[in-house]
């Protein structure tokens, strides 16, 4: 299997793009690996070769890019080779930790979407209180969805969840205001009734509050509200954790006390950091297209590696056309 | 002044509504409190009247009753009775902690709304990291929210923020995926164009994750989204204290760090509940209308309290009409 890797995108790129590919190269050894990006720059970090190459450019495409414009412009950013090289079938799957528009600008222009996909979902695995996770989708990519692209997420998220999570009959539930049948939006109410009817585990809705606590396999929602409900749970752990930073050094007590708990404190926090989990998919695509985290360290381009190969081994993308082509 | 209460709403009634409402008597020497509900349950708890009278129903709206029905029938159920002394213009605000969506129809339906406001708004004021809090609305009253009630939405915050909390220019935000102009979906794109325009002080869009900080006086969302971010940072919030109770009773170690630092952590978690604030206005009505939280304490209910007085004070309401006729 080979695998394209954007070495210029993200907060820590290359240095741990770089650590993170040779990381997964001695561990999957059925693997290569194309690291797309400043060949002088990469070769500051690549310490070990064995199948991994390098493909130098020059380009790259910035956090500021507009997103469409700059992957029609920069033919040679390393985003856009890597995503080339999937649509020519040299690579099998691509990953990259860059702007997360141009990466799904690219997915959908470069890699190419699965016929009777309207819209592709941007889809991260979120951390649960059990350490299990769901996959919540769409994420973003598509702001103003219909309820038909509720159940496109439905289908494909039920996919991802059975073939690369192992999970027999994934339960698949719907973000919504209430748990009721009734409760809603019109786009929610609506999705409610395709969702009812299709070949899925439909289990209803679930309500904001209760994400964390793992009811569901497989959340979906519009990527307006799925953008803003990641966030918010994001930016509320952020906050209680620097309070929390604030209030076991605020005295000598206190700093006492945080000696005693601080290993399990720090395992605590790392059960709710979703870069643990992988990276986020993009379905829909003809290939499997990662988007990882901007602030990616090594251990967070491994898991998307780890990702990425399940997709391939499994034929998420293949499984998805097959489900859309017969519905 | 009069403020109107349902002694029966909530999980806590009738117990904790009265025990609140004698400590805002004793507090408030020039309001006077009636209490509607089952006059001898009420009396268990009422040890002082000084103007605090109670006005007798067995009738009350129960949690699961449909809300616009229940209001539609319950003609002398405590919430309706509550409502329409308002209305009467027997009293001058009511508060109430039973079903939400109940007194939203109940204001709707039998407080009036504001001629020129299409949809009246809920808004509770959310906990920042600084103590201060933001108000945000709406909250869950219009789900189907279009670009004009988020302005409204907007001018109703303002007011507010500038009168009760005494902010000089307070600083409106509106919730999206991004703080470019140009981000979100058709509803937050028009949105901005109008809120850009209008006589308040707009200073751009907020994303989830940053709520908390405190950037902003007021946050202008539509119903849906409104509500499913409350709960996500609820829900996140929840489960983050309830890890770390598991942590902080795990070991012997754990149990004597907690022992110092418990006193701090319950401060630390007192800060991000929003209890403390008051309780949620319904913003676009006749009067005031305030939605104590359902499982409110005797202190909810006074807080509840001195918000409604600060509402009748600054005559909230005839400002919110003046402005809206003025557009």
């Amino acid at each position: 299997m080979k695998i394209a890797v954007d070495a210029m995108g993200g907060d820590h790129a290359p240095k741990e793009i770089v650590h993170g590919i040779m990381q997964a190269a001695e561990n999957f050894t059925d693997t290569e690996f194309i690291l797309y990006g400043n060949e002088a720059e990469i070769n500051k970090y690549l310490t070990k070769t064995d199948r991994i190459s390098v493909i130098h450019t020059n380009e790259k495409i910035e956090a500021e890019d507009e997103p469409v414009r700059a992957v029609r412009r920069k033919k040679t950013a390393s985003m856009v080779m890597m995503a080339q090289s999937v649509k020519d079938g040299d690579t099998h799957a691509c990953i990259s930790a860059g702007n997360t528009g141009a990466l799904m600008a690219a997915g959908l222009f470069v890699v190419g979407r699965i016929k009777g996909i309207e819209r592709p979902a941007l889809a991260p695995t979120l951390p649960t209180l059990d350490g299990e996770g769901f996959i919540m989708l769409d994420l973003g990519a598509n702001a103003d969805a219909k309820p038909e692209h509720i159940l496109q997420n439905a289908i494909m998220g039920s996919i991802y969840a059975e073939k690369v999570r192992v999970i027999a009959k994934p339960k698949v539930a719907l973000l919504n205001i209430g748990t009721e049948a009734n409760k809603g939006n019109e786009l929610t109410k609506k999705a409610y009734d395709l969702l009812d009817k299709a070949d899925i585990h439909f289990i209803g809705n679930i309500e904001a509050r209760d994400l964390l606590e793992g009811q569901a396999d497989v959340v979906v929602t519009d990527g307006f509200t799925g953008n803003v409900v990641l966030k918010a749970i994001e930016g509320t752990a952020s906050a209680i954790f620097s309070m929390l930073k604030g209030t076991l050094t605020s005295s000598l007590k206190n700093k006492i006390a945080a000696g005693l708990i601080k290993s399990d404190l720090m395992q605590l926090k790392d059960k709710l950091d979703y870069t643990e989990y992988g990276g986020a998919c993009l379905f829909g695509l003809d290939a499997p297209v990662i988007k990882a985290h901007g602030s990616s360290n090594a251990n967070a381009i491994y898991h998307a590696v780890r990702q990425a190969r399940e997709m391939v081994i499994h034929d998420v993308s293949g499984k998805i056309k097959t489900a859309v082509e017969n519905k």
